[in-house]
C-alpha cells in the first residue's frame, strides 16, 4: 500500500517536472518579478575587522570566535587526520538540525512549489530565490527575537499538511562541524495567503532556473535535490534522454556498492576532533580577518549588515570568503545506453559519516596539486558535451562571494576513462537512492545530480 | 538486474533461516564441542586498580585514560545537551570503524554462516560464539603486535568473494563516542580452512541459540541483524506467525514515518561534546576505579588478562562495569492481523545521528524515575506473551559482567496502548527498512527485532 503511495507521490512529481510553465507564475513574468523584488529590498553590507565586530568575540582559551549571547553560530578549529594527510583548520560551529522547506501546492492539477526571493549578505547578488523556510533551530525558537519567520507553521509539528519529503542531509562538510537541515516539503490543500516576495512555481519551471547563474541559492538546490521523481515510462527516441531514463530506471543501490564505498572508509579512516580556533595551525588572524599563511583557501572576515526587509533588520556577523572560486563537476558517459555517472569518496572536515559521495571533481584552490579529470570538467573546448554550466552561489547567511562553477559534462561512449581508486561510476537511480538516506552524497554533488536530471 | 540479484539474496538466507539443523554441525553435537572449547581455553582476568593498570594512565591537563602507545581506545568526557535534560558521562574514545564479519558458504544448498568459541575478558562465561572476525582497526593494522586474525583475507580489499552485506552501524551509543563498525557477511565458494574453536551454522540454529542465555555475543547479534531474509510465501495458519510474515511484507519505510523521527530530533536537538575525563561532574577516581558519586550508572574498572589462546597473550585494560543489569523490552502488537513493534527514539551521548530507534523499554538503573512500559514488558506473570526472553551480554572486549535481560513482549490485540511522545509502531518491515540505513536503529533494538524475527 505504501509502496503504491510512494510511487504516487515521485510521479506527482514528475508531472511538476514535466510542466515547464505555470498558467500561476507565467515564464513570461519572471524575469520582471524578479527584477522587482530584488530592487525593493535595500540593504548595505560593509566589512568590519572581526577584532570590531559588535557582538562577537574571540573567548578565552580556545579563541573561538563567538557571539556574546552563546547563540547562533561560531568559529571553532578541527584537527583531520586520514589515510591520505592530516590537516588543520577553522570550522563552522552550529551543532543544529536547521529547516530547510518547501510548501506545494496543486495549480490546475499541477504540484507548485513555493519560493521566495530572499536577500542573505554574503550573496554575489544579494537577492536569490530560497524556499519558501528557511529557518535555523535560532530562528525557529525566536533566538534573534525579529519577526515570526512566515509560513514556518507548515514544518513544524502539529502540522496541517503532510510532510511528503523529509530527509536529514549534511551541510557543506568542507566548512560545517556536523551541521545538519531537514529537507522539506510539506503539502496543502488551502490557500496560502503569500506577500510580493513568494511565488509558486513548478519543479520544470525550477530545474531550468537552476541553468541561470546565481539565482537559485544554495537551500533550495539541496531541497531540490530531495524531490523524487518518477523515471518516463518510454523511451523518447533522444538517445541522451532516453540514457537518462535508463540511468534512473536503475540498477539500484546494493551492498557491492556500499561494500566498494565502506572500503574507502576503511582506507581512508579519517577522524576529525574539535580543537580551539587559537589552536589551529597555519591560521592567524590579521587585518581583522583570519587566513592561512600561505594565502590559499578561505577567510574568515566580519560583516555589518542593514535589512529594512528581514526578518531582524540590522546585523553583524562572520562569514567564510573563499580565496579562490571553486569548481564543481560531474563526468557522465553513456555505457550500454545507459547513462553512469562518476562519483568520488570524499573525507572532509565535517562529515559526521567519516566519508561522503562527492562529484568527479571538486576543488576551490588547488594550489599545484593535480585534480583527476580537472581538464574533462574544464576544459573550453574539452572533449565532452557540457549539459550543465552554472554558476552557483553557496549559503550566502554564512558564505561571503563563494560562487562556483558547476559543471555537468558527458564524456563520448567510446572514450576510455581509468578509474582511479576513491572514484566510481554509479547509475543515477544508485545516487538517488544513496539521496535517500542521509549523508551518503555531499551538497555539491547533490546540485550537480539534480541539475543532470533537469536535462531529461 | 540487481533487484533481483538483492531478492535472491534474502531468499537464500531464507532458506537458511528455514534449516534449524544442519548436516555439517548437527545440534545433537553442539553442546559437547561448545563445553570442550570454553574448557580448552585457559585464561586469567584479575582486578587491576587503573592508577596501576600497565601500559595505561591518565593524561596530563584533560585527565583522559589512555594507553601509552596512544594506540587502542580510550575513555574521555562528553556533555550532552538535550531538549530533555543534560548531563556529562566518561565515555569510550575509539574513534573508527571496526570489522564484524561472517564468512558464508553452502553446505548441501544451504548457507552457513562461520562462528568462533571465543574468550573476552569482560564476558560473565569468558568465552562465547563469536563473528568469524571481529577485528578493531588496530587488531587489522596488526597495531596489537599479536598473531594475524584469521580469516580477515575475506574481508579487506582486494577480497576473494562477495560481500553479500555490508552495513555500517553503531556501536553502543551510551558508552561510545561514534565507535562505528562494519557489519559484513562474505561469500566464499572455496574451502575455509578452520580449527577446533570455528564452527559452521546456518541461520536458522544461529536464531535458535539466541534463545539461550549469553551465548552468542554482542557482535554476532549484530551482524546477524543484518542479514537479510524474505517473508514466507504464504499463510502457515499460525495467527502470530502470520501476523509476523504480514509485518515483514510490509508496510515500508515512507517520509511519514521520518517525518516523525525528525520532529523527534527536533524536539530534543541533542549536542554532545568531548570535554576531559578530569571536567565530567559527578565523577571520580576512588579505590582505583571510577565511578558516579551517586553510585548509579557505571563504573570504569581495570583488568590484567592473561589468555594464552588469543592473539595476544597477555594484557591490561580498562573495561565498563554497569552497577545493576539493564532491562532491553520491545512490545509488539497484532493490529488487523498484522503484527506491529513499539519503538522509542533515544538520544544517546554517542549517537552520531543525534537520535536512534531504540526498544520500547531501554533502562539499566533508573533509580525512582519511571520508565515507561517497564512493567509491561518486566512482570512476571505479565499482560501479554513473552516471545523472546534470555539474558545476553554486551561486548566483552570493552564491558565487564554487563548482562541484561532482552525480552520480546506481546500485549493482547485488544489492550489499548496509549503511546507517550516519543514513542512510535512500526511494522517490522519498517523496522528492517530503517536498519538498512546507517545508525538509524541502536544495537540493542537490533537485536530484540532478530530475536522477535527468530520467533517466525
Amino acid at each position: 500500500m505504501t509502496a503504491i503511495r510512494s510511487e504516487t507521490i515521485a510521479e506527482r512529481f514528475t508531472r511538476s517536472a514535466e510542466a515547464t510553465d505555470s498558467p500561476v507564475s507565467p515564464n513570461a513574468d519572471f524575469a520582471a518579478w524578479f527584477a522587482a523584488r530584488s530592487a525593493a529590498h535595500s540593504y548595505t553590507v560593509e566589512r568590519v575587522p572581526l577584532t570590531e565586530l559588535p557582538g562577537w568575540g574571540f573567548e578565552p582559551g580556545t579563541g573561538d570566535l563567538r557571539h556574546t549571547s552563546g547563540r547562533f553560530f561560531g568559529f571553532t578549529g578541527v584537527r583531520v587526520r586520514t589515510g591520505r594527510g592530516d590537516w588543520e583548520q577553522p570550522i563552522i560551529d552550529q551543532p543544529e538540525i536547521g529547516i530547510l522547506g518547501l510548501v506545494t501546492r496543486d495549480f490546475a492539477g499541477i504540484p507548485h512549489f513555493l519560493v521566495q526571493a530572499k536577500m542573505e549578505p554574503g550573496n554575489t547578488n544579494l537577492v536569490q530565490l530560497s524556499t519558501t523556510v528557511q529557518a535555523t533551530r535560532g530562528n525557529y525558537l525566536r533566538a534573534h527575537q525579529g519577526l515570526p519567520t512566515p509560513h514556518l507553521e507548515h514544518f513544524l509539528p502539529p502540522r496541517p499538511g503532510r510532510a511528503l519529503v523529509d530527509r536529514i542531509q549534511a551541510e557543506h562538510s568542507q566548512w560545517f562541524l556536523g551541521t545538519h537541515n531537514r529537507n522539506m516539503v510539506v503539502e496543502t490543500g488551502q490557500d496560502v495567503p503569500i506577500g510580493p516576495d513568494h511565488r509558486w512555481l513548478t519543479l520544470g519551471q525550477l530545474w531550468g532556473l537552476l541553468g541561470h547563474d546565481n539565482l537559485l541559492n544554495s537551500e533550495t538546490r539541496t531541497v531540490l535535490s530531495c524531490v523524487p521523481v518518477a523515471p518516463p515510462a518510454a523511451d523518447t527516441g533522444d538517445p541522451y534522454r532516453d540514457a537518462l531514463r535508463r540511468s534512473l530506471a536503475g540498477p539500484g543501490l546494493d551492498d557491492d556498492l556500499l561494500s566498494w564505498f565502506n572500503d574507502g572508509k576503511g582506507a581512508l579512516e579519517p577522524v576529525a576532533r574539535p580543537c580551539g580556533l587559537a589552536e589551529v595551525g597555519g591560521w592567524r588572524l590579521s587585518d581583522g580577518r583570519i587566513g592561512h599563511e600561505s594565502g590559499r583557501h578561505f577567510e574568515i572576515v566580519g560583516v555589518r549588515v542593514e535589512a529594512p526587509t528581514r526578518e531582524v533588520t540590522r546585523w553583524s556577523q562572520p562569514l567564510i570568503e573563499p580565496v579562490t572560486p571553486g569548481l564543481y563537476g560531474l563526468l557522465v558517459q553513456r555505457f550500454d545506453g545507459v547513462l553512469r555517472v562518476l562519483t568520488h569518496a570524499r573525507a572532509d572536515a565535517g562529515s559526521s559519516r567519516f566519508t561522503e559521495f562527492g562529484p568527479t571533481v571538486q576543488c576551490c584552490d588547488t594550489g599545484d596539486r593535480p585534480v583527476p579529470f580537472r581538464a574533462e570538467v574544464a576544459a573550453e573546448p574539452g572533449p565532452g558535451i557540457v549539459r550543465h554550466d552554472s554558476l552557483q552561489s553557496e549559503k550566502g547567511g554564512r558564505f561571503l562571494n563563494a560562487v562556483n562553477r558547476y559543471r555537468v559534462v558527458e564524456l563520448p561512449a567510446d572514450r576510455p576513462v581509468p578509474v582511479p581508486d576513491g572514484y566510481r561510476w554509479l547509475s543515477l537511480r544508485q545516487a538517488l537512492d544513496l539521496m535517500a538516506q542521509p549523508d551518503q552524497v555531499n551538497i555539491q554533488a547533490r546540485t550537480l545530480l539534480t541539475a543532470l536530471l533537469s536535462t531529461w
